[in-house]
């Protein structure tokens, strides 16, 4: 499926870390309707990580920038314009990380610098990119800015930890930043609440087999994938959507507003 | 537990079955806490239920009414006012019946005759009650109304069926009557969000066991109980909370903020 | 803008009254992205609109009917699925009336005939659409539904009166159903709330032009148009969107999520 | 009004600056409601405040504590306990504050260290505050937490800037450590989501007259006051409430679900 889209956007990806990550999907979805693309993500990941391989498919350079820094921000947004010789359409955050969870820290024994580091990397690090664009003017007339969240913003997963408060965090600071640059230059600024999904990065979290059943059976169309959350990725950067900001979007088969579901309450007879 | 917290407070309850009924309980809890209250109910209701022995235990009167006939509630709120010499303080909802559901229609197969029915006994006799008391000028200020709804109005739990669309339709209308009775006469009307309870008439609902079992282990403290419902109404009829309007209360032991809770999670890998 | 989005797919267009209606506008933007239409709407208001018109530019056969009548339904869903020679792929639904607004009578002072009129006509109709397509299976697989809704159903806008309550039921049936439709042929269903728009129905509305101003000045980027709120219905049609069910999504440059806007701070200030 | 609700209860109030305080406020109302209090407040924060007039009234000892400091928390809560001779039923936490806010930085240029430490003292605290307790078991069952958050969480208030954010996080902090609470103690933990009151801090916020104005004329019974804030933090603390976690409640006289008032209409025609 394509369909030129995004024919004539340019955009820059955050957090393609291998062929897992929606970034990467997305990146992948971005071009092939019609966009151009700037990969980034942090030092640290790019070792770990495969984005060279992305990056020639999508013909694509790699600025590597830590979200944290905004040093290296201005210098990403800098080099992004010059290499597409303008402004910018397109960005999708897809930044997320809990020091707590990966030490296995349970919620009421958290180590407080590891939640500032995880607020920072995965919530503030949206409002940096946001406020380097904004004073660089690098954004275009009805950009749109999606960042990935997840519904444990709203409701507790308990192994979710203090992500899950990260990703409040992250939720906020969209709909704010998106009142200022919505009346400024018309950017939108959106999150997706994406069902869980098999990432790398989402492999970290402690019972996440058990809630990635649950939610196959809790949701009437099953979970979502990376690959259709690129597609629909893809609309919310396109000009078919431009007076959608500052929303938090489920992505998610159903999920958000089943109660319960047959396979459900089925599982829940089992002695 | 009392506290003579509805002291002087002349109150109408609808609803009250038999003595598992949240209305009931609610009855017996504001005369405990000082009100003087009348009861009603439609007279079919009363027929079924054992209402006298409550009427005798609160020292109130029964007057019979239909919520959906304008006369017979006419009727009540004049005879209620006759018999309190005054004005009334509070009102309790606890009306609901949906016929597809007691005939076992599933939703993709629903006779809208029995649709209507089902929104007029359970969501628009909230209206005619409001409108009714409002033509009448029957609450004093600051007088407050509560109406018992479920979260099925939010999140679908398929066997409750229209019932689930008839208490979103209540929940609105409570909502926009709050506003005009608001601003008319500081009159404040709330729904609660209750835990799914054994009653008479809860247990109706199809797989309402395995739902009520669901719920238990979802919630951080449980399932709330009628008896707790009723101290929570007693809280939202006092003057302790007096600028809570058009709100609608989870009273639910947290299933509503819950995502997945452990024993939920244990239960999902059984084979 | 044109990008073949709907290449391939057949739907049913609800709704379209004259030039000004949004239903008017999707059914030209869904034929310009390349999918075939089937319009209708209700006798009467055929008469009154210039829906021909819109038949003869779209290619499209017009089939009449009451979309609270399951023999007009049934009628409608065979005769599209014999003109298509195969089932439907999407279905707009655009309908609402409250002959309560219509006649002028306050919230406080209901007619409740009218009221479930209003019902019957604006949310009800949606549960009938449904129902006979599911009956009579006219809907691929991965179907998608769209019905438009206004915030009025989340909060409250006095002079919106009883259509208020009708959009809540309106939203509660498209989640209801949805989750039927999903688990049985993964249909996806979600209503579109949108800015307030100068449509001939919606200019009906006591104290239009002001909540019309008052949204234009509240929300970041503007009220939303009909011409965008086709666009965005385009994308909820398409295959870009497939995870995508029982969600009420926001049309309307921000204003669901603006608290107070700078516009609005100075127009407070006002002697 | 007192009814003895909190005979028995012994309580922490953090946060009463002056007598403008809602925490001054609700500390007078717990103890004319039958409890024993605690007082605490910053070291900085008692400086400028009175607390030891209130401390006088309410027959209580003020221990301060930073409430961003462990090694305070500790002391406090151990102190407390000693001081009671047991464990502690109730807290209230009534901690804001923007560096940035105070220091006059917009929104799209604020300083992400003063950020952090807005994060920090607004909303870090109250997990600090439900750790130090958790560890210390310092809470009887079913004891009750209440935070003081507002709807800038939910919605823009552009002046509010980055204490929004705050606010989202608090109020996740707050559900996520309710399941923890609740499953372990039975306590539960919820935040009061509050009018706009002029208090000596929110005096603070730029444009804080317009909003309350604004916040007055659209709210059904006007703006509530800190009285009224205390009163209804009363029933939260007492055991009428105990089946409500992890709630966000709403006390502003109906602003929250008020799309326009008539007020703001007419104000809206003003040239």
């Amino acid at each position: 499926m394509a369909h030129n889209l995004l024919q004539g956007k340019k955009g820059i990806i955050f957090g393609a870390l291998d062929e897992n990550s929606i970034a990467w999907k997305t990146a992948e979805r971005c071009v092939q309707e019609g966009a151009e693309i700037v990969l980034t993500n942090a030092p640290i990941a790019m070792r770990m990580g495969e984005i060279n391989k992305l990056a020639a498919a999508c013909n694509a350079p790699v600025i590597p920038a830590d979200a944290t820094s905004l040093e290296d921000l201005n210098n990403l947004f800098t080099k992004a314009m010059e290499h597409f010789g303008g402004k910018i359409d397109f960005i999708l955050h897809s930044i997320g990380m809990s020091v707590n969870v990966r030490k296995g820290k349970p919620y009421t024994d958290l180590d407080y610098d590891f939640f500032h580091k995880g607020l920072d990397v995965s919530a503030l690090s949206l409002h940096r990119v946001l406020q380097t664009a904004y004073k660089l003017d690098a954004l275009n007339e009805w950009g749109s800015v999606v960042a990935l969240t997840y519904i444990a913003a709203q409701r507790i997963f308990p192994d979710y930890s203090d992500m899950a408060d990260a990703k409040s965090l992250l939720e906020s600071i969209s709909r704010s930043f998106g009142y200022h640059y919505g009346i400024k230059n018309k950017v939108r600024i959106n999150t997706i609440s994406q069902s869980p999904t098999r990432t790398t990065a989402g492999s970290g979290v402690k019972g996440f087999n058990g809630f990635i059943s649950y939610a196959e059976k809790m949701s009437p169309l099953g979970n979502a994938t990376a690959d259709q959350c690129a597609d629909y990725t893809v609309t919310l950067f396109s000009d078919y959507t431009r007076m959608v900001t500052m929303q938090n979007l489920f992505h998610d088969g159903g999920f958000s507003f089943t109660g319960i579901s047959y396979p459900v309450m089925e599982q829940m007879e089992k002695e």
